[in-house]
């Protein structure tokens, strides 16, 4: 899922509407997925959750709900945090060889007693629409275009692309080395055709503010509210948040506010683009799901038994 | 393989002694195969060669000496270059069915009418002693322990290491993107325990002096004859250099002479520590390639039929 057949955006007030784009992209996939309906195949992802951890259930039921909204088949499959490991690895056993099931996720954290590598090792990779087994992890660092990227970076590039931020040898600097985000993130960045210059830095990084300073493009998967300030940024540089941490704010009836690991105001006046909290990165990573269960979809063959 | 068992070794005139460090790799395993011999287990390496490149012919013979002289069994299969896909693959799926077989390296380039990508999926994860599968790329990149990294960039680490050289917090940049070199080193200089804040350049980076000049560590592998010089690098900075190339050199016998990518000379003024070309890093690929046949050997469970 690329932005090439839109138009660039232009951001209004220095903002990347994330909402605007994801809007876009589950806009796309429906149009998929009316085709793929014709040809007799419903995408269909089935998400495990464990456990009743409520931002979990929040999630899942999120996805679940675009799923349907698209056209899709989208089911949740709960089970108690007493489920043993045989048990869980039995569930994506099943979704493994159900056809009518293209993409699986197994929803994280998982209790401790459950060894979250494994289950994720064991989903099918062409059915591993979150992108987190380590042949789709290693398929995405060599330049491989058949597995799939984790959703969350994937919707980062696809936020500069669409907003026409130029990214061949752009000084990219990624604060954050998570399986989840920086480590891909710095895998998409610097494939040839993307070709930016990147860098690495996370919590043993001297310095921090020497390597932020340079950045033409800085990415923010930190985990830590407001940590990155205006005087961290280069004038003119785009700004991608991807941190959601709630802090306390007296002045909100739930005693709380979501922000990112930017602190926006100060950041927006130096920046020449940046990305919201809520509204930004947060709004792409379902959609880029979506996008990939299609892709899933059309792409999966015979199930091997 | 680390070089915790033995003390730090301290650089004479500067110079990152790869003889000396894969002289004691070597003896290491060694040391392995003589305990797996206790367990009847004799480590097994098969290379196959593909065509008659006279480069890739000196390469296979080496590693197959190696492995002999290590007490290991090492064999190459030897091929036409008109063999089809179908035939190649074939002989993967024998030596990965074969188990006196517990690495096995397909020799690079192939063919052009063979697709290189198909033959390194088709090698079994656990006896790709040469990392390159994608599922021991993932492993790599996710810090997960159980997969093989690829030699080369494992060997550079095991330089560091050996010489004490202080990786946490330090600046690495890394000048090349490749798949056998650049995108491994970077993710293994990224995990925790090494620490490293990592910059991976390549031939669209701009200005690239300006990431050189602030490198704690700089690991060229870009394959360009001393493009690297003095004047770029950070006074007292530990220098790698990945490269080997052949220019021309009318007072030498041969008419050619071997260089990295790094000016040697003027490199050396200025850095604290730098690798020798030859005598550097391409001791040790050979080296880490013994090291991961062996560990293959060692973990090798039943052979799927």
């Amino acid at each position: 899922m690329t932005p090439a057949a839109h138009g660039p955006v232009v951001a209004e007030n220095k903002i990347i509407d994330g909402a605007l784009l994801a809007e876009r992209i589950k806009s796309d996939v429906a149009e998929q997925v009316r085709a793929l309906e014709e040809r007799g195949i419903t995408p269909g992802l089935s998400v495990v959750l464990v456990g009743d951890d409520p931002a979990s259930a929040v999630y899942v039921g999120s996805k679940e709900r675009t799923c349907i909204e698209l056209g899709m088949h989208g089911e949740t499959i709960r089970q108690p945090a007493t489920i043993s490991q045989a048990e869980l690895l039995a569930i994506v056993d099943r979704l493994n060889d159900d056809p009518s099931v293209h993409g699986i996720l197994v929803q994280m954290p998982l209790p401790k007693h459950i060894d979250s590598d494994a289950v994720v090792r064991r989903i099918r990779p062409d059915k591993d629409v979150d992108g987190f087994h380590p042949v789709n992890v290693g398929k995405l660092l060599i330049g491989e275009k058949d597995g799939f990227a984790p959703c969350t970076p994937s919707g980062v590039l696809y936020m500069l692309q669409a907003y026409g931020v130029q990214t061949a040898g752009a000084d990219c600097v990624i604060i954050g080395r998570s399986n989840i985000v920086g480590k891909p993130m710095a895998s998409l960045m610097v494939q040839p055709g993307v070709d930016a210059t990147v860098t690495v830095c996370h919590s043993r990084t001297r310095d921090l503010a020497r390597h932020t300073r340079r950045a033409d493009i800085l990415i923010v998967a930190a985990g830590r509210a407001e940590m990155v300030t205006g005087d961290m940024i280069q004038p003119g540089a785009v700004v991608v948040d991807v941190g959601m941490n709630r802090i306390p704010d007296a002045t909100k009836r739930s005693g709380t506010r979501l922000v990112g690991d930017v602190a926006f105001a100060s950041a927006r006046e130096v920046a020449s683009m940046i990305t919201p909290v809520p509204g930004g990165v947060g709004k792409m990573t379902i959609a880029m799901l979506m996008a990939n269960t299609a892709r899933a979809a059309a792409q999966l063959r015979e199930v091997r038994s």
